[in-house]
């Protein structure tokens, strides 16, 4: 392996694959669900409670990560694995989208995006440079190129003006780039028109990228939309490197997602359901507040080998601690929901293996 | 052993003593402190981070059970450890500090107490026959009489009329206990004034009960006060029965309620403090969200061997997740506080056994 990642594709079933990715803390099997840890922490979990649902790596976001506590805090730590004490991989964003969402703007030019901190409002600037420095300060397996995430529904010149910049701003995060232990990976952006998709696409594969993500999806435009731009895009990118559907999100998108060659997945939405007491079962999702759960003393799902479903914690329980505030009743969620959604990817790659993922999604076509 | 429980002193310095407490969940070494689960889990905590913290029993809130999710759900749940997970002892309390504390106080008769829900405005009675019904339902290994607890500061009079009304309410409760498997504790009460302690005590010791707690301390008389009750009280306890101190609470008052011959301690001060980011270490608390931890990669108490401690999660990244509000903080915060106190417990018992606990609590003054 030349650099820190090496990837190979295993099986093919259609355009779906599966493959084996090593990065610096381990092989990981794609594809596979990484675990959003926004500031450090999967919310509710600690990292040992993260690594028996069998996530193998987890996502730290960089515009969080830089105004609380401060990249050079965690530089200083030794690190975003030293400081937060996760051994497995990790995936910092490069903070462009939380700039879009989060942040009160002030400017966006070519240099880059002024900004206020939604903390304090201290005024600050995120450029492709200062993303990558910060990146290279915290040291995750796979960093992200600073691009510019357009909104959806967006008008189609502006999507192009997007595509342009975050394709100069991918040249200038690999220039910034000064770590050989780190995958840095492009953005291909370009809203729901295919012809940026290409152009963007294009441009990047042409930096010669370790890996590709696709962003920009998953922002509202419906399954449709975003099936159509990945079976569009997927084929852009090249065979042999990993590409990541960045802030997707369920089960249905995971079947539709891999069914076009996506490898890497991230998303808040299990963690984030699981804290409002929504939990992914075999046979659809359940509202754990719901009065009918009130004497059902059955696990989450039965089929579930997490924690709280093999020690038989009941929905009944669950719905209680919900009910009261608990917070034991987040952290039983968040590790079944994230059990749930690593379990979902092995039984995709297997039935990838067995060249039957089309009646595999079928089945479940409820989730 | 004949009926739930069995006590045996093991080990005497001055008043002070070790013992072995058996019970249906297992032995226990006293003193001890059990950790308070209210509504049916440690906050923030699963039971299997509890059990790491060496804690022998978790302790559930009658009042609160019995209005969320209500005492029939937890027996049609099999009792309470079954509906919780938890597989070592439990204490229920008796519900009668709640209501005075939580509730808006409808009407106080010799029946028992009318209340409003705190959660809806529901109002409910809670009588001593149905204080037990409702700890029977749920199923403790130690259950609690019902009783009148007086408020700090109690004119005489007042207290007076308590402790003779907690003494009928001591005897009711015994009547109407109905299980064979849980041991019911009586309560002694009087405030401060060491006549009424004595008369409470010779009451209930009267109606020889497997074990004594002794409530109404700990409500803002003070360290002073609290020593000279137990001075004054435990001696009129049987030696060869467990003696359980409500509500404490503090490795200061630990150390001056062993000194007594008290035994098993419960309070929400170590799990509370937690939340709150304030952590014990053998040199003093800590103030887990100060600037001071900015940079500081040690661990919360280097000395400790808890989860958080061991794996070396640092003040700095505690810190951080303080400051930020991630769930992940209390967690690890109460799993430290909670492991400090069981070491702390250790340390005690160990002091006893080797008959220097002055000289043990006199090193560690600055708790």
């Amino acid at each position: 392996m030349t650099g820190p990642l090496a990837f190979e594709v295993v099986a093919r079933d259609g355009a779906a694959r599966t493959g084996r990715l090593t990065l610096p803390h381990g092989v990981v099997e794609t594809p596979t669900f990484m675990a959003v840890g926004t500031r450090g922490a999967v919310k509710a979990c600690t990292i040992d409670q993260v690594l028996a649902t069998g996530t193998p790596i987890v996502l730290g976001n960089t515009y969080h990560l830089a105004l609380r506590p401060g990249a050079e805090i965690v530089k200083k730590a030794g690190g975003l694995h030293k400081f937060t004490g996760w051994t497995r991989n990790m995936l910092t964003d490069s903070g462009g989208f939380q700039v879009w969402s989060l942040s009160e703007l002030r400017k966006v030019s070519e240099r880059g995006v002024e900004f206020r901190s939604h903390y304090d409002g201290a005024l600050l600037e995120l450029t492709p440079e200062r993303s990558i420095q910060i990146q290279n300060d915290l040291g995750a397996d796979i960093i992200m190129a600073f691009d510019e995430c357009s909104p959806y529904p967006c008008p189609e010149d502006v999507a192009a003006a997007a595509v342009a910049r975050t394709s100069r701003w991918a040249e200038r995060s690999r220039a910034a780039h000064k770590r050989d232990d780190q995958a840095l990976f492009g953005i291909v952006q370009g809203s729901t028109y295919l012809p940026l998709r290409e152009e963007s696409a294009r441009a990047l594969v042409g930096l010669e990228f370790p890996g590709y993500a696709i962003g920009g999806l998953s922002v509202g435009e419906g399954h449709e939309k975003m099936d159509e731009v990945l079976a569009h895009t997927c084929p852009l990118l090249p065979e042999e490197k990993p590409r990541y559907l960045m802030g997707v999100g369920t089960p249905r998108d995971f079947l539709l997602a891999c069914a076009r060659g996506v490898d890497l997945f991230d998303c808040v939405l299990p963690t984030r359901n699981a804290r409002n007491a929504q939990v992914f079962t075999a046979t659809g999702h359940l509202k754990l507040r719901n009065a009918r759960f009130r004497e059902d003393f059955t696990p989450i799902d039965p089929e579930c080998l997490c924690y709280a479903c093999k020690n038989g914690f009941s929905r009944a329980y669950l719905r209680h601690l919900f009910n009261v505030d608990e917070i034991t009743a987040l952290t039983l969620a968040t590790i079944h929901n994230l059990t749930f959604c690593q379990d979902f990817m092995k039984k995709i790659r297997e039935a990838i293996s067995r060249g039957e993922l089309a009646s595999f999604a079928r089945d479940r076509n409820v989730l």
